[in-house]
């Protein structure tokens, strides 16, 4: 290893290694939460086991930012819907000294918190390996897995560099808003590459649709597996041959992390995995800035209401892509565009466009000159309304010069938009709060905005810078 | 034959068919300007047979519209230069009471006038069928065929039915300037389909590529016939296997014809074989349409010299296609494009674009993620002084946005073309004038060369109609 990486990890790990205090204090409280969750449901239902699962059971959790994860484990033949209600009663009961809060993923979770120490409660089937009846649960297997993987090496602490490596730029999290890595998969990529160091080599020289396959369930037969996940990482659940672990893993954080581990491998810095914090650019200077980029700034903000964050931020970018191609289909040249959302009151999509301005006519392509339908294209344009001029023959076609229908952004958006933009792709859960209260902001028009909100201005000072921080 | 086209023939055969008188004329002129080139010719080189061929010797021109075409046949042995320099002076002397003028196609020939009839006179060798010395040599045999074939069946009236309504929609005419049918070609097609009618309604399904092999010299091998020929309309000399009649046949002239045949079929109108005259557009209403059009027009204009015709419309579309290429390449939305030359001393090229305008940024597209290249695409623009935001990642590739080296087509034009064009693919021939006089006018700084100009104006005014005449 060279000695600026081997450096670079011992002041790292000095930063995410839990002291044994933390240790065992975060490891008697996962025990207590454990056994107040146990006799609960035991007065509820018996053959209930209660296991500690996550990072906490693992010993992979980073220094101050433990999450107590327990599973609840009830029989097959327990409806879901009772599984969910008496799960949940059960939790609440548990911990009723904690602050909690309902979550739903799959089905309802408990998530609960005590001095800065959060605990989730996770009811889930106690399954046969491969006959899984809620998403659930697998966990205790990959808990399983991963203790008795990491019982003979000490590579927890693998585990953690890659852990805050991944935070640091950006690519941790399995969430739809990040489209990262989640922690079970850092587990996996070090038991596959037996270190830090070597997995950032090897994700340096990854290939689009690389194959991880630790158990070898596939037999080595990765184009069928490609086609089968099609995914742009695939890592083999070792639990279970049929799930793709990097499945969350977009093109975007997969080719971030490819990047950011050359450049580590370059030039390490402790920098990749404690970056500065963002600050954004002052109002004044967004306005400066607005003015040299050479391109105009589209926002639709209209109101949102509180939902499970991952089906918002899913909901949210189908929306975006939606929007985003009724602009390419309008003939926009965009440039970028993004999602925030408070996750509460306000969603806002931005598009970076060349212009928000079109010319009022351009090309409109027909058909071949030797197909029937080049009389009904003739029929259709020789002295249209529409027409501008033509039409005539280009390259084996009919072509005509017509009026466009839209030269303005805004024009286009508030059309198609004013109903909802179901027609245009967007989720149905926006749609009453587009149609109620859509506002199409042009550049300088969303000062107010930036202005009013620190977190949209970080957001948007990010956008404008369009690269990920540890580059350059 | 339906009523209304029988109808619309019957007029334009009176307006076609030369009368008795001029049939007799005509010939009698053709057969003395042979006799005259025989006689001036056997005083320089024995065993030179002159013979008359083209439309004349064929029966097939039209009313008021003969040319005179005599070959003279020299031995095979003869040197090119020798060729044409006898031929000249020989046909010179025989016509030296006519006004004349020195051509020049593959080799030099004469092109005389006396009384607005005009003759060429074209030395060529006495090749044996399929060993061709010079392009000319194939035409004796042309005309024999077309006689023999001819002999049994009056189709010359067939043939001019056909050629006026090709001129009268304007694809009549092999010359590169036009693009379109030759005489031959006329009378070849209505050898195969026998009438005029029965030529316009198989026109009507050709398809791109249809072949037509009158002698079955492909013995049916169209696919081959297609590969070999690669041309949009096949029709294989009868003389000769390895020639495609069509060769000349632009797809635009092409899509023209078969569109006019069909939309002639479907309501006959004499206004098809004579159309209106063109009237170009007054200044003001040049000025009112150029306002209205909603896209801009650039012009290049540029010194031009006397070429001969067919090789300087090859230099100007090559130079147009080149150019347009250039505009494309630097994102400019280009419309239509054209170009004119009073074939003297001006050549004015023109661009219909959305706009001579861009946005100062643009997306520049890099390489994928998991590629070599996607460190040197970051090296590159990280920070550089032409990047605007970004890299980021899309699509898995790396994304920047730059600013753009050209947002005025004038400025790319005027960097690109000073120095003569050569690099960005404008014909040699054009080079100097180009670096000499180029002049670039946007849309209005035209109206000079417009008020200047008929021929240039019926040009533009057809360029902004931007439709063959005949449609609607």
């Amino acid at each position: 290893m060279s000695t600026k990486i081997g450096e670079v990890c011992r002041q790292a790990l000095k930063k995410i290694i839990p002291s044994s205090y933390e240790k065992e204090k975060i490891q008697s409280l996962a025990e207590e939460v454990r056994s107040r969750v146990s006799s609960e449901v035991d007065k509820i239902m018996s053959d209930v086991q209660v296991i500690v699962g996550g990072s906490v059971a693992k010993d992979t959790w980073l220094k101050n930012e433990a999450d107590v994860d327990v599973f609840m484990l009830f029989p097959p033949n327990l409806s879901k819907e009772k599984l969910g209600e008496v799960g949940l009663r059960a939790a609440k009961k548990a911990l009723k000294d904690w602050s909690q809060r309902e979550r739903y993923a799959e089905h309802p979770y408990l998530e609960a918190e005590m001095n800065g120490i959060r605990a989730n409660v996770v009811p889930c089937y106690k399954a046969e390996q491969g006959k899984w009846l809620s998403a659930a649960d697998r966990s205790p297997f990959h808990t399983d897995y991963v203790k008795a993987k990491f019982h003979h090496r000490n590579l927890s602490d693998e585990v953690r560099l890659l852990k805050r490596f991944m935070k640091g730029v950006g690519v941790y999290g399995a969430e739809v808003r990040v489209g990262g890595f989640s922690g079970y998969l850092c587990e996996l990529l070090i038991l596959n590459y037996q270190s830090f160091h070597h997995t950032l080599e090897a994700a340096s020289a990854w290939k689009i649709g690389t194959v991880i396959d630790i158990e070898n369930l596939h037999e080595r037969r990765f184009d069928e597996a490609r086609r089968f996940f099609d995914a742009p990482l695939i890592v083999v659940d070792p639990v279970d041959l049929n799930r793709n672990v990097a499945t969350a893993v977009s093109s975007e954080r997969l080719g971030e992390f490819i990047m950011a581990s050359r450049s580590f491998l370059t030039e390490p810095s402790l920098s990749f995995l404690y970056p500065d914090d963002a600050i954004p650019l002052s109002a004044s200077m967004l306005k400066k800035r607005l003015s040299q980029i050479g391109f105009d700034l589209i926002f639709l903000v209209f109101k949102g209401e509180e939902a499970v964050p991952d089906v918002l931020w899913g909901q949210l970018y189908k929306s975006l892509r939606a929007i985003k191609k009724l602009l390419i289909h309008n003939d926009f040249n965009v440039l970028k565009v993004s999602a925030w959302s408070d996750e509460k009151k306000k969603n806002i999509l931005v598009f970076a466009l060349e212009s928000h301005l079109l010319s009022a006519s351009k090309q409109h392509i027909g058909p071949p000159i030797d197909s029937k339908g080049a009389v009904r294209f003739l029929t259709k344009h020789v002295g249209a309304d529409s027409t501008v001029i033509g039409p005539w023959i280009e390259d084996n076609r009919w072509i005509v010069c017509i009026q466009r229908k839209y030269t303005n952004v805004a024009s286009l958006l508030q059309d198609k938009l004013k109903g909802g933009g179901r027609d245009a792709g967007v989720a149905k859960k926006f749609a009453e709060g587009i149609k109620d209260s859509i506002e199409i902001l042009v550049n300088e028009e969303v000062l107010g905005i930036y202005s009013a909100d620190e977190d949209f201005a970080l957001f948007l000072s990010d956008f404008l810078q369009g690269k990920p921080k540890w580059l350059g």
